[in-house]
């Protein structure tokens, strides 16, 4: 089928490939010449404009949005919607913060345009693995983009089938109409919210293997753990194999020390957003809350409240601070 | 090669049919005959007595405990000390705490005998999937029981081979030795700390998502979710990709309500040592902890805890309890 | 001074009376007439409508609203920007979120009408001990407001004076203007925040001490200790002395095992909300987030996501679920 | 009465100064030169020897041990058991294990030498405030050094008495006998635990109160608040007034904003004692054990875990790092 792809930076440009090698015509626009050309060398047309990327597809037509959530998104969504005519659909497939679904879907609606919004996972290697899609919103629109949607999936033969379960249903392919506008996204947001769970477990874990080797401990129980084979060993038959530890193996495996890394941890809005929803739900998230924390604190050096600890105990106790790196008695 | 093989239970049974079908010998005991009799129609031989069991083998011998850690291993251990003859070895394969393998490997020594604490996982799929195992201790009894280490683990094809990593070592067949007494046993227990950090991952994700359909929620944000067709769904292509979400997936498939449930969870020593190591090496292990705390909760109802803060909130606020299961304003 | 009081209930009543025992002139007003009559019998006056209220009030008038935070607030907010003067005075003295006083003020300031946000600590002993009060918004409505404020609050002897500190300020007395609209209620929130953390600090130190007597721990290490006496212990030249430890010293003397109380803990906004404001600002708040988790927790009997944690432990391990009320070994 | 006091360093000295205002007769020791001769010049007598020390005490004495935990206080208890007599008495102050308390009973008891642990707080104000004591151990020993203990403590006027409470016992007092050996250090053990989690829940909360100023923040949201003005307000009726508030509040009237702090936060092993208590019962301490890991984290910068976060991401995602400091989109 025919596709407008709107953004064609680290992901939008591999969706296109994928999309182009399945088959598709892709007509793409990006405010960089050079991804433009990169989708021409590919096979795609690019479009000058986004009027011209509109008037390039064929009604009903399918505009596809790789842009960054939040003020690009709103942008590009307000122009379709002045661009585009009715029949016509709208996919978010960024990290869209699914309140704000909802409204964009209002707001195209009134002009007779349907939204999707499809959470989009795979990163840099879904142009190879494919990109598990998670999908809210139009219906009609879901069914009639099947057929993009199913060539950027992974597809079945990605995982082996479930015990117990009745075959069928297009999760088996790798993506999903799960609900209402926003519901894509809000599967995604907690879809993060729980790789950021999972990412501290095994951080907090080989963090643990490693000061096995700490000074300070009795030498009968200290032990200079290779972390990189324990990761390569865990790949196999252990019950914490994922395709992170595999990630985990790989970047071991370049860098055992990590010591190209300074460990400040970007977070984006899902794994805020997810902690947000718990709270709104009163459902206890220690898990996923303590996994953004973490990335919070490793943006810090010395914290407000830590000075204020010090100055308390220096206050009752007249307790000197410890030296950074220092342990304890 | 030859193997003795006290414990012939759920994992230790196993076991033995695993390293019989890779044209071991196993010399097998158990307190219950039924466990006995199931060995011998795999093909391997049982014995009336850990005497006897020690006399069906010829030295230098190998007898690999199966059996529960605490008092179930301690006691055979000892009596193998009395048994065994310099040269031979005991392997712990259970859960052992890695500061008891210490302990116990060194009266072994006295006599002569090697100790190896071999962590192993795989659960009730070992069978067919392989072992994962993490072994500590005397290198030489390690690897003169390569034939069988290699045998029980999972074998190279049962991962893709890592990017950027120079092929070879163990880790890659699925064993590994890991450091000297207590190692293998001290690398499970971290294995088993992440384990739980990732099921809480998972837990508390899907729970936000169930909880998307609570009422009280905005109609236009609230989405009855099918758990079931999402855990599918992200076994293809996504980041949080695992064999936990496979299983995951598989319960949901099963009993998609998970009504068969009460939802009161045990917790073995590993989640336990794994916090104490931790705090031993002042590591922070937020993630881990938490996990272990929300089993310790599950197993609970109304702890004297939560009564003290009802009984401050009256005190100070006049304010009555909540009702079970009802929300806050 | 002369000021209305819109809600005579808990809180709203005990500050009328703290007024008029201060000597001010209080009108009062609530849909429960039992209220209004409790009002009357204090010495103030009670108006039959809110209209009647604003009649009996003369310019510049300041009201004060001691109403459910939400859609009770919001309603008399709205019905007093129809009813009072440009000059005049709101003053929320609730549990509002802040985000919703910058919205209101904005509403009454069109009309020329003031608002001040005044969150206000104290409980069901404020009456007698003084309420704290933390102030935002419009400076000359606070200040007009003063005498009441001062009234209302504890009084600089309330505490001893903090070395160091240079003299002055009304932070010393018990009420501060904290800063523009919201700010009241954003330190108010803050504070509660605080108090759920003190709160659970309290609960999970006293329940160590309780388990302290649990069987299965070793004899010579088990201690049934009194927690009555350690409460009331702790209240003297220990570092953890506070006013919530004199409610917990309070609350044990008259029921040692709190067998009154079922243990499922309600939670208004602000624990919830400082949480976000944490979220927002990128600050780690993992003891704020915990006590809120603990009290959604507190709640529920079996949630679903233990119940997924026991499917997979059965999926993986074969495992049964553990008794409720059980340990683990 | 008379007393021996080992180590007269900011604990002891100031334990040996109120003993001695209160007219008892102290005998000290110290290695420290200056140490002892402060004592004499409060009026005690300065021991040349621990041997002179015992001999300068009428039988049966009493020798307190105020030394720190681990090496110096298991050597000076080892050192009286070979000088004691029976029906002597050893009172260890420090913060010791309340295992190692057992241990050490047993080991005087086999000499008749009683032993007490006297779990003590107050830290610098005690000497004008008083010390909490948590006593375990031989009760006819406690009973014994009443006198001395009734000096230490606070006293009964300290704190108003507890509503609802039967008066009588020397919990009032500030001083208890919790329970056999090792019962005092225990409770002292949790008291310090609690006070991690009071600390941590006042620094999260001023540092969300302090980024409420952040840039990025919308401006109508935004507030620049005088965390000096509102430590020192919540002094005064609030909930969560409480002596650690009043250090604050006197921290932060000596630094605003603790530029005299790195933020780097020891812990003693009674934070880590109490969460391996909590782990050992089996009950849930999010709290505690957050606020020990935040001191663990607040001494290092960087730590694997967190590098292990940023290969994670950049495997997946090719993302960059973030910048120290820097915030998230």
């Amino acid at each position: 089928m025919q596709l407008g792809m709107v953004g064609l930076g680290r992901m939008g440009g591999n969706m296109a490939r994928r999309l182009l090698r399945g088959g598709h015509q892709v007509v793409g626009w990006d405010r960089a010449p050079a991804a433009a050309r990169a989708l021409e060398a590919a096979g795609g047309s690019a479009a000058a404009t986004l009027e011209a990327l509109v008037a390039a597809l064929a009604p009903p037509r399918a505009v596809w949005l790789m842009v960054p959530a939040g003020a690009a998104t709103e942008e590009a969504t307000l122009a379709l919607r002045g661009l585009l005519s009715p029949g016509d659909a709208v996919v978010d497939g960024g990290n869209t913060f699914f309140k704000d679904d909802v409204r964009r879907a209002r707001l195209l609606a009134e002009r007779g345009i349907r939204h999707l919004d499809a959470g989009t996972s795979g990163g840099v290697f879904g142009l190879e693995r494919g990109y598990c899609l998670m999908v809210g919103g139009d219906r009609d629109a879901f069914e009639r983009l099947e057929p993009a949607l199913r060539t950027l999936a992974p597809g079945r033969a990605a995982a082996p089938p479930t015990a117990a379960r009745a075959a069928g249903g297009t999760a088996e392919e790798g993506y999903l109409h799960c609900g209402p506008h926003g519901a894509g996204h809000f599967v995604k947001m907690v879809h993060n919210g729980i790789e950021y769970g999972l990412m501290q477990a095994y951080a907090e874990g080989f963090e643990v293997l490693r000061g096995a080797a700490q000074e300070g401990l009795a030498a009968e129980h200290r032990y200079a753990l290779d972390l990189r084979e324990i990761a390569e060993l865990w790949r196999r038959g252990s019950v914490v194999t994922s395709w992170l530890l595999d990630l985990t193996a790989a970047a071991l495996a370049q860098d055992p020390g990590l010591e190209g890394f300074t460990g400040a941890v970007d977070d984006s809005g899902e794994g805020r957003w997810t902690v947000e929803a718990a709270v709104e739900e009163a459902i206890p998230a220690p898990v996923l809350s303590a996994a953004l924390f973490a990335r919070f604190r490793s943006r810090q050096a010395g914290t407000f409240g830590e000075k204020l600890l010090s100055a308390m105990r220096r206050q009752f106790g007249g307790h000197a601070e410890a030296k950074p790196g220092g342990g304890a008695p």
